[in-house]
């Protein structure tokens, strides 16, 4: 017998994972605050409901996938959330980014319920949400995990669980951070480059074939080329994720100089206007500080 | 006709990409200060000269690999160094990492002499030097590139020409920054997780499906498994490659926040003892300066 | 006609402050959690309340002055805190530094209860509060600000409003910053120094004639020459403003590349274990991030 | 007796330094590229040289202030340069900022002719050099030092003899540092208070108070609450002077993250055109990097 689903939250992210599970064939009822782009999934075989509380109370698993952490809050707590609509022996997972102090808050506020509570942040933007090609960070009660691996299945080409709530939000930042990282040192290096008049084609070129060409190095190549950002991942949420990893790094005593250099950096480029453009306009803000533009 | 070449410096990497050379045919005479490291050659084909002077005197085409800028002014400038045994017509390639600004002195010092010089330093180490899988970046006279591309198809899987003498050089720096500050970031992100309680086993098979994976990421997971860092490429090659690229920054107004937190990483890890490492020991670095060993 | 004066919090500071205004003829009633500390101050001519409820309900104007915002949190709003024994008129001051969001936060829940909310965090350590040469800086009402200056006179040299609840704390993080950037840069000096081979005490005694001379530079000279860092300050706590800076910054979009590379190294000075040593200990950390000891 | 001086370098430094030696009685004969800027001081007693050749065969002492490294060179070792002009028994000496590298290189080649060499930069801008408040910093044999005492008392509050050549230069570039994090510091401080929407003047005043205020701090509150940055000390100055520190930090092997942070800010104003400024300046780059302006 299949989990009937829960979903809350049809923002960039939340669109293409609610259809692929559509696809698959499983039974999502949705929620969203602007109720229009909830009545869009009708047609693909979604039902509607009215408040989180209302989506908790027809459903088994509630999955959330919010902006933030407020988002998120109100979702599961506000005047009619989740939190009013759970009984015992159903699931919440929130798939957002949200850190590691939320979610350890939700599980033990469900765990009051009897209800089990997943984080399950994911690795991946827009394009490996519509390709079911995710890379998925659980925390929480490992049997839940199990039980929901076949969501997974459909959502990414990889889960992993780390270990109780909190881990795979942990995780999440620790990935997230290298992720921002990489691209700060890739708009340095080009930055460099231009200023030493280099061809910015064929340097791009030749990283994509060095050891340093992560996927994402070659993915926002076009985008770099192009010097247009429309957002995959906006630069405000890398921003917002950085801040969140060197919140859970002081507390937990990790220092990470480059990463808060490159934070420092996305701060600013958030200040100067870039925040919802991609995370790639870091590039832009850089060119900016050197006076490429 | 094929080109005579000579070879000097029979280092971690000159020794694979002399052997390729030889096996690839090529006619090779090779020095090397340590002269038991060039008679081993003998029996592979290559023939040995006594001095670089005298190995200029006997060959096309010079090429040099070795440590740094202070050895590379030494067999080309010194006693009996390559300038003093060149020709016109003849062409002097360098292949070490040594910045922008000592090419470009040399490039001037043999054209006086009707000599080419190209410089082409390599993006990987001492496996992609065995397997002829290195990245070569060019700088200096287009039709010199043309001529030796035969030599770089054996040594490297790709080979840039960036423009004029210098840039080549460049390039080199933009590139090994971003291999730095990968590495880096790769760091900072497993001493957060093992800080927050992560298995950083875990942490690295997923990092290793994420957009982040470069192949250098890839390649260093078993060496971080081991937690042992013998050098492929010793992280004081790269504390002195992130040096020269922020000296060309400086100069070119290039302003590189990440590049030099990494860089200054570096520095403590090389005074701490970790210079003759692996690149790859900053992770040991960064952990300490955590508390976490 | 004099307020009557509670006073909670019988730390470092506390103990100070507190004889300040008993020896300059102020009713004060003392609360702290270790009531032994709260007796020994009955000699001196103060009450002693049995909880910060109690001791709210006895005086005029309650002051705060605790390490962080979890133990203001509990002596506000625990069982038994100030907010159950306030009446309407009566005056709130937390001189603690706990960042502006704690104080925005009691600021409106005083005023529900008629009570006035004044923050006003000091910049000064243990010295400082004995002399009575603090300065203070306010947020909030500016007639409760001008009613309560007889007793800030007492405890500092100057004290300045700032404005609304929020923006005394606000100038308290950007003094704070100052500071722990001040003592890096001087640490960052001397390590150079030591590393290059000079006599500290004559490179101080030379910085100590500059224009770089900040009173803080000239009063932790003789704990750096006898290599000895107790705690005046503790370094932990300047991590802990440092941090608070920082997620005001991001708030505001304010970028801060010297600050966050100074409080990456309080951390890590943090996770080595000087954290309960004075803030000067950063340099004791930094000495051995380069390998000097 | 006493000795006669030749002056090189009448930029900012040198004109109040000469003309401070001249109302003291010393015996001047000066030398500047722009010889008109040489004339000028004829009517305060000065003798002209031609070259610097004429000027070292005319003088027993030889003392160079000089904007940079490459200014050094062509004035000691040039075609009409000071090398050309000495005997044994004279002494150079060098008063500008151009690191250890090229002054142990100078006491190298004067002391094969018999000729003493001390560098002596000054801490200190064009005020201090009016009011003979300078701090000058030593290097190089003491009896030199010792004889040139009544020099250095005439032009300076106060100066140090760090030990041998090129530790002088050393002790320049640590307090330089120093002031350069000192003002980076302030700055963030006051983008952050700004972006709080915190009175600049109330916090320059607060900060003005505090442990925190150097004389550099107090110096500079006119012309930040002016917005204005004339040049006293220019930025472009202080941008060389931190690689110079960085360079030897390199060599040393001393790790400087709050230097390197702030030395990226000055490389990025320098190349948003802020270089002919004053120091100061690096605050209108930081507040244009964080939106304000």
């Amino acid at each position: 017998m299949t989990l009937k689903l829960g979903w809350i939250g049809l923002g960039n992210m939340g669109q293409p994972m609610v259809t692929r599970l559509l696809q698959a064939g499983f039974d999502v009822t949705v929620y969203n605050r602007t109720r229009a782009k909830a009545e869009a999934f009708v047609e693909q075989g979604a039902k509607v409901a009215n408040s989180p509380q209302e989506l908790a109370e027809q459903v088994d698993t509630v999955i959330t996938m919010v902006a933030d952490g407020a988002t998120l809050e109100e979702v599961l707590y506000g005047e009619s959330g989740v939190i009013h609509g759970v009984r015992a022996g159903q699931t919440v997972i929130d798939m957002s980014t949200v850190g590691p102090e939320p979610v350890r808050f939700a599980a033990e506020a469900f765990l009051q319920r009897g209800v089990k509570f997943l984080e399950a942040p994911v690795s991946g933007s827009v394009g490996p949400a519509k390709e079911g090609t995710l890379v998925i960070l659980v925390g929480g009660e490992e049997q839940a995990y199990e039980q929901h691996k076949p969501v997974f299945d459909v959502l990414g080409k990889a889960s992993f669980h780390f270990g109780e709530s909190g881990q795979g939000a942990q995780a999440k930042l620790a990935i997230n951070l290298l992720l921002g990282v990489v691209l700060q040192g890739l708009s340095e290096a080009l930055v460099l480059g231009s200023k030493a008049g280099l061809d910015r084609e064929t340097l791009l070129r030749a990283i994509g074939v060095t050891a340093c060409a992560a996927p994402i190095v070659l993915g926002k190549t076009p985008s770099i080329l192009a010097g247009e950002y429309p957002a995959a991942f906006s630069l405000k949420h890398m921003e917002k994720d950085f801040g969140l990893a060197l919140d859970e790094a002081k507390k937990v005593e990790a220092a990470l100089p480059a990463t808060s250099a490159a934070h420092q950096t996305y701060v600013a480029a958030k200040a100067n206007g870039l925040g919802d453009q991609d995370i790639m306009a870091v590039l832009a803000h850089l060119e900016r500080m050197s006076g490429l533009k």
